[in-house]
């Protein structure tokens, strides 16, 4: 098989010709199908339906520590609860604030707490004249959003295999006060599934930023989200190198049972310093009386501990992996060899990130939106939406069944080869005019 | 029983000795009683565990549209949860917004909302030198606090036998510019169990506010917790009032079935216009991906409708009125004659207040709590926690069981007398010293 890149204008010629016949034949084939969301697959969810089965009106749902989880109060959840989502985020069980049903909603909240009211008592956000905040490209979407909407300024910062380009994010820190904080996912990052190296653990942990009241938003959205059971990657806990360096002060961690559970219907939870937990609770109090003890109360005992969790998580992995593996081999066969785009394999998470030729992405997904197959609309894991080079799209295989996600990757490919030849085409275009 | 207005010098210092006698035996009992929250029993809780039984791993949580409660996605609600709230609220299922397990939430979130980015386009309140609140008072405290919490100015109006005194209401929404709500518990308000009048629901759907972004925050929290099934409150329908008035964006509804299923793990739910909900679900789409569907399903299944939650309802006030009455019959005896005090025999709710004379409240509190019985702290109900006479405290009957109950109001008629004897000495004092 020849690398497009190699091909002459004739050969690509001929190719697109190809491949503007299967084209039409995928387009004839009415399909529809969506791989934009990271959304759980039915069978996934059928999964922790047993959960319920454990309250039911001859049961007492009572907290360990005597809290009757059915009345107000406990708002920082319950002793269980919190052991449980500490394993999840590897901290002290008092380090974690149990919350509700989505941690992007922790975020959003201490996004709006700081811009009304700052951080342990800094100036608020909204006073000062420029707020910013790091984003390692390509990254998530819902966290870009939350920025843009309160006005504050994104700054791209490209990744690496090993996590955020470091050597970037110390500098602005350091230098420049306005930089109140960064997006991270630091394990399976979406959508390219990189988790981040010890090096780069320990250089976050190390930062010294100008401004008192930066903060690491370290989203662990995928913490038990592995492939392989005996491949997983280990990401080193930031909470307590944070602590080593001097620097208990400066993370904020994250995590959910959205894709452990139920989706929208799981259990959040934050990771902090007694500081930070202090700040958050006084506002929290005002907020709310406390959040759902019924879900916590049941979440933490039907999954137990992290080898509970672990156990459960194989069941989905074994219904994602082949999903993954389909889209591997596929790219595997028909991409590599053609040179037309790079990915990375990911060993967990919820995303495969293709990255085409420059300035082929948004071409791609229009091509496969006609032809039925419904991607995350290009730009949308870059700030502002813009993607620069133009080329990441994300492709989340875990919602439809391997047959559909096979066909749906086949599909793509004659998208992807084709608005490659198209766009070679042009550029050599100007010499045979 | 002679009522001590009328009792002389001699008589008052007498009944104080006597009182002082009967107040040491009181605190001898060591007692350790909480009448501070409106929290239901466990005997209440355990009337809704029956919920549980209908969710378990034989059962497909669809919603009626075919939705998969399981899953992501469905930002403002299920169908069937959007009716069953549309019932609490008296108006349409399309005016709903289905939430999480707390209405005080929704009510922090929509003023938030609004002090970052403003009303429907209407300049951030945080941006502006002054906003001001309405509040009736005696009031619910945890409205007060979120508007101190925002640095919003809370401007006091008194409650009549009808709701909150319009004629100042709406003088002040029309002449100032910088009043953007007001707080409402129209139904077995929040502490003294008023329901608003007719004349005032239209008064309130009337109003001509001088700022386009007042709002009038409606939070509906009694909607069906009446204590007599034959002598129920009836509120008019807000929002239909407003829209026949022309006003259809200035109101809010809030409510939720904390105190119908489980408190802190029910479900919530606010009613807007159109427009209103437009603006709410923008910013709600960059602050979640949905609620909890799950407890939707569940909630909206077990209640059915109206006609289930009166019958769900029935059980409550089986539970609950015993305790009122006990109040009631404790306070006619030893309070109403003595001249030492008011209050308003609610038909609903879940709140007794108490106004004792002026300059009382505080030490009584004081002395109830010396004698092991804790009561919702002075002030609580009013802004910034200054009761401007000193004489209002609200008791929450509904935890502690019936005995419970009644020796705490016994006890607490002892501080109360006690309390008033050594006032009414005072100002008879200076003649006699």
């Amino acid at each position: 098989m020849k690398s497009y890149l190699k091909m002459d204008r004739g050969e690509l010629l001929r190719e697109k010709a190809e491949l503007e016949e299967e084209y039409k034949k995928i387009k004839a084939l009415g399909l529809d199908l969506n791989l934009t969301r990271g959304k759980p697959s039915p069978a996934q969810l059928d999964i922790s339906m047993d959960m319920y089965d454990m309250i039911h009106s001859g049961v007492a749902l009572i907290a360990e520590d005597g809290t009757d989880c059915r009345n107000y109060g406990g708002m920082d959840g319950i002793g269980e609860a919190k052991k449980l989502m500490a394993g999840f985020m590897d901290c002290r069980p008092e380090d974690v604030i149990v919350y509700g049903n989505a941690s992007l909603n922790i975020m959003y909240d201490t996004i709006a707490r700081s811009m009304t009211h700052g951080v342990l008592g800094s100036t608020p956000w909204c006073k000062l004249d420029k707020v910013k905040f790091l984003c390692p490209v390509p990254g998530y979407d819902r966290h870009f959003s939350i920025t843009e909407y309160f006005g504050i300024e994104m700054v791209n910062i490209p990744m690496t295999q090993d996590g955020p380009d470091m050597d970037m994010v110390e500098k602005l820190v350091s230098e420049d006060e306005a930089v109140k904080g960064i997006w991270c996912v630091p394990k399976y990052s979406n959508p390219q599934g990189i988790t981040y190296s010890d090096e780069t653990v320990r250089r976050f942990a190390a930062l010294k930023p100008a401004a008192k009241d930066f903060r690491i938003f370290w989203d662990n959205a995928y913490a038990v989200h592995d492939l392989y059971d005996d491949d997983r990657d280990e990401l080193l806990p930031i909470m307590a190198e944070c602590e080593k360096a001097g620097n208990p002060d400066m993370i904020y961690q994250f995590c959910s049972t959205s894709k452990v559970t139920f989706s929208g219907a799981g259990m959040s939870a934050m990771a902090a310093s007694e500081a930070n937990r202090e700040g958050i609770c006084a506002q929290m109090s005002i907020q709310t009386i406390g959040h759902d003890k019924i879900k916590q109360w049941v979440h933490s005992h039907y999954l137990k501990d992290m080898d509970g969790v672990r156990a459960h998580m194989r069941k989905h992995a074994e219904l994602v992996r082949p999903k993954f593996e389909a889209v591997e081999e596929i790219f595997s066969r028909e991409i590599a060899p053609r040179e037309i785009g790079t990915w990375i394999k990911p060993k967990g998470g919820y995303f495969i990130c293709f990255e085409s030729l420059e300035g082929c992405a948004k071409a791609i997904i229009d091509k496969a939106k006609q032809a039925g197959i419904t991607l995350t609309a290009a730009g949308a894991p870059f700030p502002y939406k813009k993607d620069p080079k133009d080329s990441t799209i994300r492709i989340a295989p875990t919602f439809p069944d391997i047959e559909e996600m096979k066909q749906a990757a086949e599909s793509l490919v004659c998208c992807i080869r084709l608005v490659s030849v198209e766009k070679l085409l042009e550029s050599t275009g100007q010499g045979c005019a």
